[in-house]
Parts: structure tokens; C-alpha cells; sequence
């Protein structure tokens, strides 16, 4: 079967997601900031709000890290999880988060975007399980995923009914060593072109260095991104996880600017 | 944590694995051999026949296919299992098969070696899961991980106190298009002279090319190799999946030649 | 010799290349438009007044061709030099060409800026040459070149005395397929973090796809590049070599009008 | 045209070159040894007798050292080149040494093997020019050039009408970093298969380091390779540069004890 038969390259495919009352895609403009990982109850509030104060209008957080390494901090888990939607209602905002395994689906009830990350970009049984919860998915690109991969994997979601498909661009493994990966912004541009769903971007991975989430967020805006995901933290300096990419609140609010400009000059809002 | 104080790297871990009567490792050599993918009882017992008759002793066989496109070929499933775990008991060989969830543990009890496949490398329950059945485990090489990342998902499994693992080189993701992956060999060198842990190579998948699988195994075995796993088909022309790369009997015939000769001259044993 | 000493890094190197009466960079932008290749006078003249009309400021085109297959159109050599020579006189524009060898330098005397192509990155008998010609420098970086050695090869240029240089971003290959190289936008911010010396980006070639170039140059101005290189045809479907990545006049008013917005933006100026 | 239509593979082509009284390919195997760099009279005539006694048949050390960066040791140049000249013919044995440019033919009249090095495979007037002379020519693969680009480059050198050229293997760039780069094993095979050209591995830059060199060495040949070049150095802790791919007098004795052993089982001589 061919690519170009694929449903998700369907032009009759809704090209706008909406969670709660936020929606994503064909003009509107999501904004996820939040830590790489739940650390503390007063980490993860303090950086929930100062994303809300910054104008994100979805918030994010990692509960259960897949840590490459055994010996890496690996996220505290159910209680992570926990803080993470208590701090999202209380704040009034939805929250984006990874699922870490297919058990853990009955615990992502009250998620509001179920993530899949890069590892399990192929993970047949994950993909179908989300996709049967009928909730709103951003699906990452893996890290050494081609675009038309990714796709495929998408579509094994919009096989299961849901159309609530948010892609990630996240940056690809390549030879080159100064950024953590090689952020493909091509291919944000690409997918504009070929299908209705919704695609942001992750700075934060895609680079690995906080000095550039700013002019990559601006550029993926400029490429048609419909929306970042960066990651921020109280004092990135002490980050557990990922610091070297983490932005401070002064720089979430730099940032916050810079994108409002930028989707001013492309028609699209926040 | 340094990445040389991994238990992975302790050499007072055990140079070989034992799986039934076969042993793999400090010169026991595992020809592994048998079709992608189960496509019916006589494709099976045929392909798993000419494996046995050309010297191999270990078995392989797909019978839960994790395909990149939800259009293609996905296998037989539980019937297919059943078929492989039949004809390994009729043949009176080990078999190793592909775990392709951990909700497919229990089903798993029969079957000799547990494969964690290239793009499961870093599913972390998966191989929590898998290291807790005690079970000898086939750790492929993600197709875009590194070699410290393939010691790390290893350490994941040692922390469950299992330390039958072998590790498989199946090819990594470049830029070069004339074959399927490029395979790593110097991965396999490099790997002996760190850990214990026998390493084995997958011609057929590193290479996705028939006329390559020879003389790859030949290289494999020079490159110190404690095994090969390689794709046979009664009928390549005719496979569901990966015929190009598959092997016919002749062919395998001439390659269980091939591997005797090298593996003599090395002084190892099939 | 740590990285960090190399002279392309000292902060005290101007921030600005003129040629002619174009300066480039330190909010001057560079605008850099023509046909991969000199075809005729007539395409020529056609696709280089279009450039002008459009806004560019600098002129391109290709007279020898350096292609991977020796049955590749090649170019029209000389006489395709003194073509782009006499047509930019008359424009009165400044032009940029690939300079073929080391034995043309005398050949280039008339050309304002000489391109070291990708393939010649890491040329260093050229690298020598064309920095001791004084004349400012496009250093395109190698399509599989770190960004640290980008940095070393200009440096080869400066140890002849000469600071014109220009860097060039124009796409790495990778696993990737669907463009024909991987756009490494990251690298434009990285940069310009680092050195003084100006960085343009070459959509063309780093996306090999025309739908690509206008949201791609946009894309390369928020990253922070003090300029773009972009292919234009009269008749892209006609073109004798990489028509799939040339744009049409009328896209190139696009590009244009695109670019002044976007220069607004960040307060530069075309 | 199609790649199938080139001269290179041509099935009439000789598949045998002769150097003085060494011939290479069609079971004739060359061993070429020798240092990186000439680095001293004592030092290169000390390596060159090593190699010369422990059975190599062709001798190799660089003159010219095209280094990434500036400040790295770029070796003796004329008066390196002359030393290796008076030495190749003291110990009577013909010698290989890479051309820097194309000003330098007239200097290497006495080479017996011209090499093209990695970073000049798609240097064309280096094709050409080399080409020219009618002398046998080493084209190293670039290191991120497909083995199509390999072919294509060839056929640059067989249209001047020398069909006297032995292909390199010597590892391509990927995101691997264990090695300093992944040695592409299958493009032997694969290219054996396909053109009569003989082709040799360079399992000293592919790995990056000497204590892969020897089961490199042996896999190259069970991959059909028919010749090996290899760095060796009196004292690879003191080499002016690549000291960490260099095998020591004792490692290439043990290392053509190896080559004969594998030689013997393919049915080809030294």
C-alpha cells in the first residue's frame, strides 16, 4: 500500500485538536512549558506557574523518566503523576504528560494529552492502546524515526478511531555532536504540507541547550509549527533530569514575547 | 555513574549462557536459523528442518511481527507461537522467538530464549519484565542506539538478577541506502574485549541482502562472534516479510559449510 | 589546541563583510538569488534580473558544475563564467560562484565573493589559495561536516589574513530521505552564539525541495542568519540540473515579500 | 543513466592491478603497512622494516597530512616524501602515499600507488589529473559517500582511461562514537558482487583503534577484501598523530600470522 493512501494524509482529517478548552492546529497555538520531571511538590508548582504566568496554555511534566541509564534519576512515579494533575486542576490548565508503559493507561484517566515518547514511537501495543481511549495524543517523533515512520505510526492510532493526533518533531540522532540531536525543522514544513494534523516542535530536545530554545521556537513558528513544547525549570542549574536544556522563568517570559510576535506575523494565536 | 563500572563489565560475570543442552559463548558456538516470520505450520516445519539439517541448533521464528506500516504482514500470533513451541519439541531444539509485549509474558513460559527486539532495546518494563523470568534473554542492538546504550538496557536486565543475556548486533541506521542497515562489526570486537556477555550477530537484518548473509557470517565469526542468527525460507521468492534478506535451504546448506571452517580456524565449536 | 582558542572565535573579529556596496551581517541581509546553473545567456540573464526585481541583493549561478556522476550535466565551464561576470556587471549586483579548483583562482579575479563549495570544505590547498586572494569567502559547510570543523576549516582561511568570510549552512545528510539533506537549522544559533563571522543558509540544498524554500528561509531569519542563498528558474521543470529545489519568479516575489516581514521582525534590514 | 551502465561494472574490466611485481585482486592479496605519518628518517625507516619483515608486501606513510585542523601535525611534506621514496626503493618494495593536490603529480612520478584520500573522493580535477598518469590508484571511500558515490567517483578515473583502481573501505560517519567510525564491512561483499575493481579495507581509520585492527583485518577478508592497509608505528604512544589506531611491531606480526590462517581458508595468497 502506498504512503500517499495512508488515512492520515486524508485532506478531510480534522486539522484542529481540542483539549478542554484549548485547541491546537489550523491557526491556534499551543504553548507547553512545564520541568522535565516532577521533582518536588514545590518544583513542580513553581514551574507550572510560572509557565501559566508566562502564557503557556498547557502544561507538562515528566512522572515516570525511561532513563537510558539504571543509575539516572528516573521521576518519582504514580505520586509524580499525582502532583502533576492535582497542580494542573488547581491551576485550571490541561496537562501533557508520558505514558510509561500500557499499564499505566487506567492511571492516565485524568491526563488530558496522553504523550508518547520517541522510544515508544513503535510501540505497536502503546499506539493501540491510546488510540482506544479516544484522548487527545501527541505522538514524538523517534530519534532515528524517518518522517514517513512516523506517519505509519500514526496512523495505527487513527486506526483505532482517534483522530486526536498531535505529532512532535523532537529532533533526529545524526552524526553531529554540538546538540543533543539535530532538530529537523524541514520536516515540520513538510508535514504542513501533507497532512491535516496538528505538529509541534520540542526545542528543548531537539537541541539539548537552553541558549536555543529561543530562536528554535521562533524558527519552528516560522516553519508552521503548530505549537512548542519547551521545558523550564525554578533553577535549571539543579535540574535532576535535563538540565542543560531547561529555560528559567526570565527566559520563559523572553520566550513568551518572541512567540507572540512571531505568530502575530503568521496570522496565528495563543 | 561511569559507564566502566556497570556490572555488565564485571569480568567475573559468566562467559556463557546455557539454553537446554546448547551452550552459547566461550566457544560454543549458536547457529540460530529459521524463517522471519511463521506463515503456516508447513512453511514453519519446513524452514525449521532445513535449519536442523544444516547443522543448526537453535531454532527462530516471528510469530508476532512488529511492522513499521499497519498494512503489513503481522504474523500469526498466538497460533503461530504454538506451531513454533510444537515443532521445537518435535525437533528437539531450543527456540527464540520475539516478545512482542509484556502482556505476552505467560505465553512465553515454552519458549528457550527470549528475544527483545531492536525496537524494544529501551522499553524498560519490557526488559524489567523479561529479567525477572530468569530466562536466557536475545538482546538486539536498537538500530539507532549506541553501543554504551545496548550495555545500559543490559544493565537494566542484570539488575533483576538475570544474567543470561546474550547481545545481538542486526545493523544500525545510516545514511547508506545499498543495504538495509549498516552492520556495526566493530561493535562485536569491541564489545569482546569489554564484558562477558556473548554477543551474536544478525546477518540477515543488518543487511536486508540474501547475497550478503555468507560472507557476513564468515566476518562475524572473525570479528570474535559467539553466534549467528540468520533467515532461511523454503520459497525466499514467496516470503510474507523480508524475502530479500532470507536465505533458501541450498544457501543455508553452503553457509553452515562456510561457519565450520571459520570456526575452526578460531577454535570454536557449533 | 582547545576549540575555544581558534582565532573565528575572538570576539574582537568585525561582524561584517562588505562586497561592493552590500555589507552582510551585524543587521545587514544577505539576499542571494540565481539558477543552480548557467544554462544559456538568455536563461541566465532571465532567472538573475528576476533575482534583481525580487529584491536580492547578490547574484548567483553555478558555471562549473561539480557533479557526482560524470554523465551529470557539468556546466558551461569559462564561458559561463564570463556570462555571470558580464550580466552582474550590467545588473551592477555583486555576484557569489563556486570556484571549481585552485587553477581557476586567477579566473575568479572579477568575482566578488568566491564560494568554496560543500565538497571542497575541507580542501585545504584551496582553503589557502582562495583566503590569500583576500577577496571575502562563502564557506559552505561539508554535508557531513561538524559544525567544529566548519569552524576549523575557516580557520585555515584566517591564518592567511583574511576575516572575509562568510559560513554557509546548506543541509547535513542523514537517515533521513524525504528532503535531500537534513536542514541544520540549530546550527545557524549555535553559531552565531559563538563567532562573529556572518552565517548564511541555503534552503535549496538543504531541502533539495522548492515547496520547502519560502518557510525555510523564514525559518533561517529566526534562527539569526545574516542571510539566504536560494535557487530561482524561469522554468524550474526545465532546468539542467536540481530543478526540484528551484523556484519560479513569482516565488521568489513570495520569498521576498516574506523576508522583509520577517527582517522587520528582528530589525534587520535587506 | 543508469548506475548499472557504468564502465566500473563493466564484467570485461581486468580484475587485477599489478603494482611492480605485486599484483592485488583475483586472489592476490595486498598487505600494505607503514605509519600514519613520516615523522622522521629513523621513525619511518624503523616502521617500514617492521612492515617489510612481518610479511607486508606494499608500503604506506603519509607525507602530507591533510589535517581537520590547522594546528594539528601536517607532516614533512617534499622531504617526506622523498624519504619514503629513497626507503620504499632501499627495502625494494613498491609504496602508496596520498596526493594532496593536483600541483603535487609531477612530485609523486616515482609512487607506485597514488591515493586518493577520503576527504578528496569527489575532488574531480584530482580524479582526472590522477586519472591521467596511468598509475594504479587507492580511491578511499569518502567518509559519507554511498557506495554508489564510491562507483561514480571511479568512473571519473576510467573515463581518462586508467582502469588501474583499487577501491578503499575505510568507515563511514555515523552517530556511533565508540569508533571513530563505523567500518561499512558489507560495502566489501557488496561491492565484490558487483565490479570487478579490487577492493581493499582500512581497518585503521574505520576503527579508530588498534586493538580492533587485528579482527577487523580477519573480518575484511572473510568479506572477500583483497588487501588490508594498516597504521603501525615503532612506538604508537609517542606517533605525532592517529597513535591510537596504530598497531606496534609485535601487534602486525600476530596480525599476519592472522592474515595467512584466513588467507589460506579462502584459497588466496599473500
Amino acid at each position: 500500500m502506498g504512503i500517499d493512501k495512508l488515512k492520515v494524509l486524508d485532506k478531510s482529517l480534522p486539522s484542529q485538536v481540542t483539549v478542554s478548552d484549548v485547541k491546537i492546529g489550523d491557526g491556534a497555538f499551543a504553548f507547553m512549558a512545564g520541568p522535565c520531571a516532577v521533582e518536588s511538590y514545590e518544583q513542580l508548582y513553581t514551574a507550572l506557574l510560572s509557565a501559566k504566568n508566562s502564557g503557556a496554555n498547557i502544561l507538562r511534566a515528566g512522572a515516570y523518566k525511561l532513563r537510558t541509564s539504571p543509575y539516572s534519576f528516573s521521576g518519582l512515579g504514580d505520586a509524580g503523576l499525582e502532583m502533576l494533575i492535582s497542580i494542573s486542576k488547581e491551576l485550571n490548565m490541561p496537562v501533557v504528560t508520558e505514558l510509561p508503559s500500557t499499564d499505566h493507561i487506567e492511571l492516565f484517566k485524568n491526563v488530558d494529552i496522553i504523550q508518547i515518547g520517541a522510544r515508544n514511537m513503535q510501540n505497536l501495543p502503546m499506539l493501540n492502546a491510546v488510540g482506544k481511549t479516544g484522548k487527545p495524543v501527541l505522538l514524538k517523533r523517534g530519534f532515528s524515526s524517518t518522517i514517513e515512520e512516523l506517519l505509519l505510526s500514526a496512523e495505527y492510532i487513527i486506526n483505532t478511531g482517534n483522530t486526536n493526533i498531535i505529532l512532535c518533531e523532537r529532533g533526529i540522532r545524526t552524526f553531529e555532536t554540538a546538540t543533543r540531536n539535530t532538530f529537523d525543522i524541514s520536516s515540520i514544513a513538510y508535514l504542513k504540507n501533507r497532512t491535516n494534523l496538528p505538529i509541534v516542535a520540542d526545542p528543548s530536545h531537539a537541541t539539548g541547550l537552553s541558549e536555543l530554545v529561543r530562536p528554535m521556537s521562533k524558527a519552528a513558528i516560522a516553519a508552521g509549527a503548530d505549537g512548542i513544547m519547551v521545558e523550564t525549570h525554578p533553577h535549571p542549574e539543579n535540574a535532576l533530569s535535563d538540565g542543560m536544556q531547561a529555560i528559567s522563568p526570565d527566559e520563559l517570559n523572553a520566550l513568551s514575547n518572541d512567540i507572540k510576535k512571531y505568530l502575530n506575523i503568521e496570522s496565528k494565536f495563543l
